[in-house]
C-alpha cells in the first residue's frame, strides 16, 4: 500500500476535480442569473445537471471510497488544521451523504434547479405562485427523496440542514431559537409600542441607479473586496457567487426610490465575497476554499451588513460622500443617518428586513420548510400557512405573492434546508465582532477576520471556529444583548 | 441484447450529457473571454481542463465503444439524414479520436488551452511574443502527443484537420489550395499594379463605439439574428459560441477610427450564429446541433461578411441608417460605399483582409502548422518564417508581433488544423450563394440556407452538404470567378 501522504495526495486531485466541477457549475447558474439569454434555460437546466453529475461522480467513486476508508486512521491522528484531515473531513462526509444518491437523481436534481429558479424568475415578476407551484411541488418530491437517499437521521430535516450546516441538527436549531425568540418577540414589541413616541426618520427621495452603483462600489472597495478579483453586477435576487477564490461575483438590484436596499445588500455579498477572497491562497483550488458552513458565511455578511453599515461610524464616515451623490440626503446629520437606516418595521422582504425582525423572517420559513417536509403542509397550501405564520411572528400579513412566498430564490433553487443559517449566522457576527478589534479602520476589521475566520476555509465546522475565534461555544445571549442595546437606545426603552 | 432503437436512445441519452457539458466548457471559454476578473485564469483553467475530461470519460466509457460497435450495422442501414445514424457517426469517429487519448491528457490539454489563450491575450496587448512562445512551444508538444494518439494517418496533420474538418485530408486540402493559390495570386499582382490607376476610396473619420455597436446590432437583426436567443459583447479576439442553439454568443472587437472592421466582424460572427440559431430544434441538446464542419461554418460566416456586407445591394439598404450615425460618411454614395469596402490591400490582419488576400493569409498559416508539426520551424523561428510567407504570399513583412505571429487566438487556444477550414469555407460560400436565390431579402436568403444547410446540424459532412445544396463538389472555380468578376470590374481589369 502506497504511504499515507501519497494517497492524501490522490485524494487531493480528486477533490481539485469536484471542486473544479461545482464552481464551473457555480458559473453556469452566475450567468443563468445574471446575463443568460432568456431562451437559453433549457439547455442550460442540462448544462448544470450534467456537470453536477460529473462531480458527484468524483465523490461516489469507488476510488474515493477506498482512499476514505484507508486513510480514517491518519486523518484522525493528524493535527485539527492540517489541510489534509480537513480534505479527508470534508470527502468523508461527502461520500457518505452521496454515495446512496443514484447519478442519474443527481444530474435530475439540479436540472430542476437551473429550471425552477428560471421559471421563478417569471412566476415572481408576474406575482404568479400558481406558476411557481408545480416547480415547488416536484422539487419537494425531489429533496424528499434525497433526504431518504443521504439516510437515516433523528428528523429527517437533519440531511437538508446538513448540507448547509454540517455540524449542526435540526434539534441543536431548535435550541438556538428557542433561546433567541422570546428575547427577540418582547423587543419587537416594545419597539412597536415606542414607534411613534420615538419617530426615526426616513429618506426619501430619487436616488439615480448608477450613483447607486457607484457608492456601493466604493463601500465595498473600503471594506476590502478587491475588484481584480472580482465583479458586481446585476441579478433579480442578490447573491454572491465564488467561481474562485480570485473570481468572486457579487450581485445585487436596484430601485430608484430606496437606496439602503441596494447598499446593505452590496454589502452583505462583499462580506461573503470578502470571506472567499481571504481563504488561504493554498486551499484555493479544492473543496476547503470556501466559508466554514453557512452559518460562517452568513455571519460575514451580516456582519459587514449590519455591525458595519448599520453602525454611527460607518454613518460618520460615509455621510459627505452619501450626500455629495444624493442631494436627497442633504437635510441628515450622520446620527440622522443612523437613525433612519434602523427603523424598525413589520415588513414583509426578508432580505430588506431591519435587524430586530430579520431571524423572525428566518423562523418563519424554517418552520415552514419542516411543514413542507413533513407533508403536514402542501405547496398548495403554502400561501395561506405563510400567512398564518407570518401574522404570529411579524404581525403582518403579505398582500401578495412576490412579497410573501415567492421573495426568495431558495426554494426555486434547491437551497432547502438553508435559511436557518441566517439565524445563527446573526448570532455568531456578534459573537466575532465583539472579540474583533474596536475600529473603524476596515482593514485592521479584516486583517483580524481573514486571521481568525477567512484564512481556515472550511477546515473547521462553524463551532469549532468561533470557540477558537472567540473562546466561547454559539450562543444567541451576545446577539439578543446587543439588540437590547442598540434598539433600547433608539426607542427610548 | 436490446432492440436498435433502445440502443439508439441510449446512446443519444450519452451523447446529450457530452454536449452539455463541451457547452458548459464553451460557456466558461467564453466568460474568460469577455468578463472574468483577471486573476480567475488559474482557477478558470483548472475548470475547463474538468468539465473537458469529464466530456472526454463519457465518449471513451465502454459503454460508449459497445453501443457504437454493436450499432454498426444498424446505422450502415439507416437513411443517410437518419439522426440516429448520424449520432452513431459522430460517435464513432470521437471514440475511434479519443479513445487512445488519456483522460489525464486530456484534461491537461484542456487547461494549458485556457491557461495560453490567457497569456495570449497579455503579450498581444504587449505586443510581446517571448511571453507567448513557451506556451506555444508547450501547446506543440501537447499537439503532438495528442495527434499521436489519435492514430495514424499520411499525414500527421491529418489528425489535427480532422477536428474541425471531419472527411478532408491535408492531401485534398492540398489540391484545393493548389487549384486556388495561382489564380488568386495573379488577381493580387494585377490588382497591385491598377490600385493607383482604380483608385478606391477609404473612408476616415471617427466612428464612435456605441454608435458601431447600434449599427452592427441592427444589422445582425435584420440579417435574422435572434437576441432573444444570443447576445453580442466586446472581447480581445472576434469570435461565436454557441453555448446552445437557443443562446448564441457573437463577440466583436470596436476601434474609433475604423468601422468597417467591427461591422465586418459582426456579420462574419452573425453569420456562424445564424447557423447555430436555426438548426433542426430537434437536433438542439446533442452533438448535432452545430455546423457541419468548420469549412461549412465558415461558409455561412464569409456568405453574410462578404457576399452580403461587401455588396452593392448592402450599401443601398444600409447607407442612409449608416450616414445617419456616422456623419464622416455623409459624401459618399452607395456605389463609393462598396468601392470603399473592397479595396485590395496588402496587410497584415487576417481577421481585416479583403476577400482577395484573405485565403493567402491561410495558406501562410496552414504552411506553417505543418512546418510546426513536423519540427522543420520551431516556437523560436516563427517570427522569421512568418515573415518570410508573408513576403512571398502578401508582398508586406509584419513590422511586429502583434501584426504578425500573435494576431490569431488559434494557437493559444489549441485550434492547430483550423486555418484551412476558413479558405474552404469561401469556396463553398460562393458555391452556396450561387445556387441560393438571387435576392437583397435576407429572410428569403435566411430561409433558404436554413433549409440546404443549418437545419442539417452535423448530420452529414460538408461535401455532401455542398453536394445536396449545390449539385456539386466543393471546388475554388466558382470562388475565383466570382472574384474574378468582382474586382476586374472594380479594378477595370
Amino acid at each position: 500500500m502506497k504511504p499515507a501522504d501519497e494517497r492524501f495526495r490522490a485524494l487531493s486531485a480528486r477533490l481539485r476535480d469536484f471542486h473544479s466541477l461545482n464552481t464551473a457549475a457555480g458559473l453556469l447558474e452566475w450567468d443563468m442569473e445574471v446575463l443568460m439569454p432568456r431562451a437559453g434555460g433549457e439547455g442550460r437546466a442540462l448544462q448544470f445537471g450534467a456537470v453536477m453529475r460529473a462531480a458527484h461522480e468524483i465523490v461516489v467513486a469507488d476510488e474515493t471510497g477506498r482512499l476514505v476508508a484507508e486513510l480514517a486512521e491518519a486523518a484522525g491522528a493528524a493535527a485539527p488544521d492540517d489541510a489534509d484531515a480537513a480534505n479527508w473531513r470534508w470527502a468523508e462526509r461527502e461520500y457518505r451523504r452521496r454515495r446512496r444518491q443514484p447519478a442519474a437523481f443527481v444530474e435530475e436534481l439540479a436540472a430542476h434547479c437551473a429550471r425552477a429558479q428560471e421559471i421563478w424568475v417569471r412566476a415572481r415578476a408576474k406575482n404568479d405562485y400558481a406558476l411557481f407551484r408545480p416547480e415547488l411541488e416536484r422539487m419537494l418530491e425531489l429533496k424528499r427523496r434525497q433526504a431518504a437517499y443521504v439516510g437515516d437521521f433523528a428528523d429527517p430535516y437533519d440531511a437538508w440542514l446538513e448540507e448547509y450546516e454540517p455540524g449542526m441538527t435540526t434539534a441543536s436549531v431548535e435550541t438556538l431559537f428557542a433561546a433567541l425568540k422570546p428575547g427577540l418577540v418582547a423587543l419587537v414589541s416594545a419597539v412597536a409600542g415606542r414607534a411613534e413616541a420615538a419617530r426615526l426618520p426616513t429618506l426619501a427621495g430619487s436616488f439615480p441607479v448608477d450613483r447607486q452603483r457607484v457608492f456601493g462600489m466604493e463601500v465595498a472597495r473600503a471594506m476590502g473586496f478587491d475588484f481584480e478579483r472580482g465583479r458586481l453586477d446585476v441579478s433579480a435576487h442578490p447573491f454572491s457567487a465564488a467561481i474562485g477564490r480570485d473570481d468572486v461575483r457579487l450581485t445585487t438590484r436596484y430601485r430608484e426610490e430606496l437606496p439602503f436596499s441596494a447598499l446593505f445588500g452590496v454589502m452583505h455579498e462583499a462580506g461573503h465575497g470578502l470571506y472567499e477572497q481571504n481563504v488561504s491562497a493554498d486551499l484555493r483550488h479544492g473543496p476547503l476554499c470556501g466559508g466554514a458552513t453557512m452559518a460562517a458565511h452568513e455571519s460575514q455578511s451580516r456582519l459587514w451588513e449590519n455591525l458595519v453599515g448599520r453602525s454611527r461610524g460607518f454613518w460618520k464616515r460615509f455621510l459627505p460622500r452619501f450626500q455629495e451623490l444624493f442631494p436627497a440626503a442633504a437635510g441628515f446629520d450622520a446620527e440622522g443617518m443612523y437613525r433612519a437606516v434602523n427603523r424598525v418595521e413589520r415588513s414583509f422582504i426578508r432580505v430588506e428586513a431591519d435587524e430586530l425582525t430579520y431571524s423572525l423572517h428566518v423562523m418563519l420559513r424554517f418552520d415552514l420548510e419542516r411543514a413542507l417536509l413533513s407533508g403536514s403542509v402542501s405547496a398548495a397550501e403554502l400561501p395561506e400557512a405563510w400567512a398564518a405564520k407570518s401574522r404570529e411572528y411579524l404581525g403582518v400579513v403579505p398582500p401578495d405573492a412576490a412579497r410573501g412566498v415567492l421573495q426568495d430564490v431558495h426554494w426555486s433553487a434547491g437551497l432547502l434546508g438553508y435559511f436557518p443559517t441566517y439565524a445563527i449566522g446573526n448570532m455568531i457576527s456578534v459573537q466575532l465582532f465583539e472579540a474583533a478589534p474596536k475600529t473603524e479602520d476596515y482593514p485592521v476589521l479584516l486583517a483580524w477576520l481573514r486571521e481568525n475566520v477567512h484564512r481556515h476555509g472550511r477546515k473547521f465546522g462553524a463551532e469549532e471556529l468561533v470557540r477558537r475565534a472567540t473562546g466561547s461555544a454559539i450562543s444567541p445571549q451576545p446577539y439578543l444583548k446587543y439588540l437590547s442595546a442598540k434598539y433600547g437606545e433608539l426607542y427610548g426603552l
